[in-house]
């Protein structure tokens, strides 16, 4: 906790206590003064990247269990579909013809090869575990084409497979699919630093590609937690948001080409470099979020932004939701094109759990109903800090925030966004936690939170005592995108619980036309409840689109579609 | 002229030329001197609009003659198909039962409404015309759903029209296919200040909504120079780039939801507001550039930036297409998040044509090879202009470019997109233009200019008098967005020229990995040019879509696909 209390006495306070702030108009020269005195505190800005986390949106933390249950087992009203074949040692040598090298083989019928495909049978969250016995990690987009085209004709299902970070099991077998691992497919072909763009394999991770980028002044723009170990192919085929969406937007917008394989083997090559080409239709953007059910993205092009020269992060709190819509609607009139997050947190989250519950020190020391985490990416660190400060003014002088600090160097920058990440994983302290990924219209966000509380309360389940299963609801999430996470944590997964949040939460954000994965994606977590952010129509759709592409429905079954 | 002179006087020049500006360094105190005069100079940057004009990217001007020719007539290869059904008096009696007013159906078949009927009929350029007898205006999306159920069933072919202001001929019949234009619906349904979020009709006019959106400090991400008439339906639908791509990025980001109805009337309610929403195939994004072949765009969701306060302009001359890729790297570079145009002219288009040819007083006395305009947009304009300023010493202090000249004032701002806004119609000055509108690697952009020239003229074909068909090649575009309008200034349309011109761009543009249409879509013009840009694999897989969700082909049909 020390380096902790460090910021707490380093931070630049923003509240000044002895001054009448909210009383200041911009004409007083004794605000003048206060703001050139403020002008010394401002933080130089700090160029260095510093880490942050994601949170799992599904259904529990990751099981502490030793043994990973089949999914099989957990879902039980899944089966096996019979008209799918079952691997044989004829289809063993026939991959191992293709892919040469025994590495590029885990033959798991053969020989008992368990405790290597452990690892691609099951997911990170040990929540999800297949019965494959086979891996092919193939390194070329022509292995890739002749392994579909071979078990599309022998009806062999397969999962495509890339960091297998994902969060709702959409990376995995249900049964005994074959993963495709793309881990090989891993060369940066290209990047140009006068258009930004990069060329690289599917297999790459993502920080490697940020680092490489990094080294020309440019950023991947996209970032998640997983980042040391997710790969690109993975991040394009699930649609990751992630923390730089709110300022470079959507892969939709960023990838300019792909190059993937469909079933029967067809190359699609549509890895163009520009950022405008009219030419038909766009059908790249089908595998983009389409995790894996129409095709294996082999490699993509991707529009990469000029890196910022400096960041500066700043935290508050306020007194309620909707001096939190005000900050917001502030920080993206003054703050504009240098604004990068907008995070919010509740109070319980920064008091009842990382204060109270895991005794971390916090940078502020009263106690406010709602927080939030604002950054600033820019080329010019003097021009961000003096717009940052007059926002800050400007937010405290109005009262639309209590009190905040601002960070003064990278450490204090990891510290502030640290009361952010450690929400996620701090959240399990007392057993396991239900956790929900939702996209809601802005006014509304956080009503969510209150419903489901009181939702709890009424059926009386939640309480201070080990009688109760649920110890508290909280919200938090990307504000900027309109992404909340409600988690709910509890001392035990208890079926009442489940009966009270589903399909309660599903169905009060389908009355507010919000997403009920926002940057997740479906998988097998959320294979039920497409129905609650799509109409009957779309998904019909959807099925034709699978029926086009796969018609004999071998890529990643059992899935969302 | 008067008004131009003056530009030249009070403009701000950036060329000192009692100073050695080039052997001066950043801590040399007389350069921080000339920075200090220089710093005085640094416009006051303006809020207002300015318009700028788009280029045709279409072989050939505006027709000169009263009458346009009939498409049919201009492509004797292309035949009606017979499978379609021809309109009859009882069609004519559905559609008015349906859409009630006689406003809503302009009935050329029982009557003569051949005056009526023209403009919808054919192209704004004169370049295209068909024969309907029959232009539809729903007002809801449910009579676009009953019309088009009626023609799908009775095989009655359909052209989508929204402002008709392509520049491909994709908006207008070519045979007897009905019209159905989408002007009644107009409605903007809703903004939300805090997502920046527009839902509005396919029909709403692009300078309207953007007007709608200035009143609440936000800006549509799109802007071309048919804004007062085309439609946002049409602008979706053709996934049009136009003057803001550089920096808010392409409609298949920026779309977040669309409605549309399918060939058989089946309503893609996909109308989400949503910036995250990972829960399926992104399906609306086939209908965002697909030119109304699939179905019809009814409304769209978009998301809004924030309206930038400060505009800045600037225009350099330099000496060769290598310092104009420096320049533009070094713009990317310092000017980073608020640099909004990078444009590029060559000195043929501001010399040759402006200057000599039109007679326009220029802003700068020198004659360079190569121009370029860089705009930038931000919420400070105090932080821009000292941005714009280093940005502006670094590359004339380093000799990128020879001299340049900033804007004090919107009138200015004005003067010096003129410089860029002129060229295209200014071309049409010797008789007839050949305009193509190309997207290249940013390297090799400028060589195709060179390699036309210099194929033009080894055939003879340019020169001075008037026995050479051709005047000139000149070269300028979004230098930023990898987009060039390479057009070919001639006294006359010519066979030879043309045979020279194509398909040897066409081939020149497709070595590159290029796109023969960067921002303008296929339509007709380039029906028969698709392959340059898209694989046999490609198209195929279109034609595939196109099956799927238009078996009976009648959604603007004889187009690209």
């Amino acid at each position: 906790m020390a380096s902790s209390f460090r910021i707490s006495r380093s931070l630049t306070r923003l509240k000044a206590s002895t001054l009448p702030l909210r009383q200041l108009s911009r004409l007083n020269p004794i605000y003048q003064q206060y703001q050139q005195q403020q002008s010394r505190y401002i933080a130089t800005a700090s160029t260095e990247p510093h880490t942050k986390n994601d949170e799992g949106g599904v259904k529990g933390g990751p099981a502490p269990a030793k043994e990973i249950k089949f999914t099989s087992d957990s879902y039980p009203n899944i089966k096996r579909d019979p008209r799918f074949s079952e691997l044989k040692p004829d289809d063993v040598k026939y991959f191992q013809e293709i892919l040469g090298s025994g590495l590029a083989v885990i033959d798991g019928l053969s020989q008992d090869a368990s405790a290597d495909i452990e690892a691609y049978n099951s997911d990170w969250m040990r929540k999800y575990r297949g019965h494959t016995k086979i891996v092919l990690k193939p390194e070329s987009t022509e292995q890739v084409s002749k392994i579909l085209k071979y078990c599309n004709e022998r009806l062999l299902a397969v999962v495509p497979q890339g960091g297998n970070t994902g969060l709702v099991g959409g990376s995995v077998p249900v049964f005994d699919e074959i993963v495709i691992n793309l881990t090989r497919m891993n060369k940066i072909h290209s990047f140009d630093d006068v258009s930004g763009v990069l060329v690289a394999d599917a297999g790459v991770i993502l920080e490697v590609a940020d680092n490489h980028l990094a080294e020309h002044n440019h950023i991947f723009p996209l970032d998640l937690a997983a980042k040391g170990t997710c790969q690109l192919g993975g991040n394009v085929a699930t649609n990751a948001g992630g923390l730089r969406l709110l300022r470079y937007g959507s892969l939709h917008g960023n990838v300019l080409g792909l190059e993937a394989v469909l079933p029967d083997g067809t190359i699609v090559n549509d890895l163009s470099k520009l950022r405008k080409n009219n030419t038909g239709y766009d059908l790249k953007q089908l595998f983009i979020g389409g995790e894996g059910t129409i095709g294996i993205i082999t490699a993509v092009s991707i529009h990469c932004p000029q890196r910022s020269q400096a960041i500066n992060v700043a935290y508050f709190g306020l007194e309620s939701y909707e001096k939190v819509q005000e900050a917001f609607r502030e920080a993206k009139t003054q703050l504009s094109e240098i604004l990068s997050a907008f995070e919010l947190m509740d109070g319980r989250t920064q008091n009842k759990i990382l204060r109270n519950a895991k005794g971390k020190k916090m940078p502020l020391q009263g106690e406010y109903p709602f927080y939030c985490l604002v950054e600033t990416s820019g080329s010019n660190s003097e021009h961000d800090s003096e717009k940052l400060q007059a926002f800050l003014e400007h937010v405290m002088g109005e009262g639309i925030v209590e009190d905040g600090v601002l960070a003064e160097n990278q450490t204090q920058v990891n510290e502030l966004w640290s009361c952010r990440e450690e929400v996620s994983e701090s959240l399990s302290h007392w057993g396991a936690v239900y956790k929900y990924d939702l996209s809601i219209p802005i006014a509304e966000l956080y009503d969510l939170v209150d419903a489901t509380r009181e939702r709890l309360t009424k059926a009386g389940l939640i309480g201070d005592t080990d009688e109760y299963p649920a110890v508290d609801v909280v919200g938090y999430g990307h504000m900027g995108d309109s992404n909340l996470h409600l988690n709910v944590a509890t001392r035990r997964f208890d079926k009442a619980v489940e009966r009270e949040l589903e399909p309660f939460v599903y169905e009060w954000v389908k009355e507010r036309e919000g997403s009920i994965s926002a940057e997740h994606g479906l998988g097998i977590a959320k294979k039920d409840y497409i129905g609650y952010s799509r109409s009957d129509t779309m998904v019909m759709l959807m099925k034709q689109i699978k029926g086009l592409y796969d018609p004999n429905g071998i890529m990643n079954p059992y899935k969302y579609i």
